[in-house]
């Protein structure tokens, strides 16, 4: 990948917030770019369709959909940038940084992606980056953060794959930031769970953010911010390419697939009734074809399934409980 | 289908509140042994496995499941008695009639039921009825009401089968009251709706209500009641198995069942964002695969798909707005 996108999001009081909202556009848009070759090549021979839109209530953004790729057989990646009034709900849930401190705008931009291969040998990704900033009722600025994170969700227990995924992000954060890994791998696991399930995981977690800023406790400016956000986009390469390479070319058998069908209705699960980011954008009125892009392209719903001890899929469910999994091990590997 | 069950809900002084909540029992076991008879028959192959479970805060229930049946891809019928403290969020929605008027305690008995048949020419039936009532501190009935309702989701627009549907409803309800029809088929419309899919509905409707009582505004007593709600639970046989005796051989094609798969997935999408009883279910620690037995064994997501115009998708998706199907046409039948 390319080095080609920046983005300093510093709010200086010379720039205009036009000038800041035009560069933060730039910035995600590279990355959606950058995202969209990097699943293109790594598919093999699928190809992504376009589809712009357009928020009634300001802005818009870019949907690109893969269907019935070689690897995935549903990939989307889907870049938004929105704006208008801040919703009610949204405010309160913001608290200080929201109503309290004058804010009455909202604007977000972000790129998001999930991809649902084929075969049940390799795990699920799903990959997000985001800023978003309010201003009051003047245009001025009141406060802008960013957030983001990946996490995979495997459907058969290759233990090796969970470490290597978990490996490259703590490589990659560990470059920013000391405490960045350990913070954000706990968040990550706090984040993705099926509470209604029992607490069980959508998946064995990865990196999750929210509210990140330069600070006196992380000791960093906004440059070196979106120079982290820059390469949570670009962890792909180390911490999934390696799996699908290694993954696609296995056999797999009809009860792998059906485990897979029934894990992704775990997954639809979690992301019409828990995440944030659906909620958020259904809220906002984005596009729902968008905001669903996520759903797999097939789902199954048993009733109760129950499986032997030390099945494949009992060992698959068995690795969902949060573990260590960047250090896990270390001396085997 | 016999005339076997009763349920006199008459809140007198003599009674006591265990003998009112032992009987609402027996009446709602009563109809789920008459749906379980009524859909192994209508399936003419499958059975019904059953389990029993229990809510750690009080109550249980017993959820009956078809799998591969010869007509039913997946037929739960679930019935549940559900006891304990009124959960706050309940309480306030329930306005007047919960936390304002002394009630700390709830019981709720019912049977729901939803079939996914395995043609595309067959449509989803939900059905659902349902007691509730709640307690003070001292045990005393403060307040008791029934609710239920059944509807239809075709996924193929045969038209005359939402006026059988409608039809069947209508002349039942006729018999009970003459207001209940137009009043709850329009409930019925305003409920099944997936607002985040710009208010499509999700299927063709039929009825619904909630909060129904003995009034001076319906001139029914309790035992008027009861016996409207339970000829809701048995009119699956005038208003669904003459639609399955026509439709279950008609032949269909790929396309006919991909579409089944994607209006499924809509189906998943209220269920889980928007039905009433999944959130008091999953709020309420009621076992989640009971609550979400409902859910389609297997579903379909394709991206922002379109159908040309007069196509039978285009068709059936023109079926969705609200019709008053009991009287359209009735010149042409």
């Amino acid at each position: 990948m390319t080095a080609a996108v920046s983005f300093i999001g510093r709010p200086t009081p010379a720039r205009t917030t036009e000038s800041r909202r035009a560069e933060a556009i730039r910035w995600i848009a590279g990355l959606h770019d950058e995202l969209t070759s990097f699943f293109g090549r790594l598919d093999g021979g699928g190809t992504f369709i376009e589809d712009r839109w357009e928020r009634p209530g300001g802005g818009g953004g870019v949907a690109r959909v893969m269907t019935d790729g070689r690897t995935f057989e549903k990939a989307g990646i889907n870049r938004s940038a929105v704006m208008g009034e801040l919703p009610e709900l949204a405010a309160r849930r913001l608290g200080g940084h929201g109503a309290a401190a004058g804010a009455t705008q909202f604007f977000a931009t972000g790129v998001s992606l999930v991809v649902h291969p084929r075969s049940p040998k390799v795990p699920t990704i799903h990959l997000n980056v985001r800023y978003f900033e309010l201003t009051d009722e003047s245009g001025q600025l009141t406060d802008c953060w960013y957030g983001g994170g990946s996490d995979l969700t495997p459907f058969y227990p290759h233990e090796d794959d969970a470490r290597t995924f978990h490996r490259a992000l703590r490589t990659m954060c560990d470059r920013h930031h000391d405490s960045f890994h350990a913070q954000f791998k706990q968040w990550c696991d706090e984040y993705f769970v099926n509470v209604h399930r029992d607490n069980e995981a959508r998946g064995v977690g990865g990196i999750f953010f929210d509210h990140l800023r330069p600070s006196e406790e992380n000791g960093l400016n906004h440059e070196q911010i979106t120079a982290f956000v820059t390469d949570v986009a670009r962890s792909v390469r180390h911490a999934y390419e390696p799996i699908v390479a290694l993954r696609r070319d296995e056999p797999f058998s009809a009860a792998e697939r059906d485990f897979q069908l029934v894990r992704r209705g775990r997954y639809v699960e979690f992301n019409l009734v828990h995440d944030r980011g659906t909620i958020f954008g259904l809220q906002t009125h984005a596009r729902v074809e968008s905001v669903l892009m996520s759903l797999p392209p097939l789902a199954m719903w048993q009733y109760a399934p129950r499986y032997q001890p030390d099945s494949f899929q009992a060992r698959l469910i068995a690795m969902l409980a949060p573990r260590d999994w960047a250090s896990a091990d270390e001396a085997r590997t």
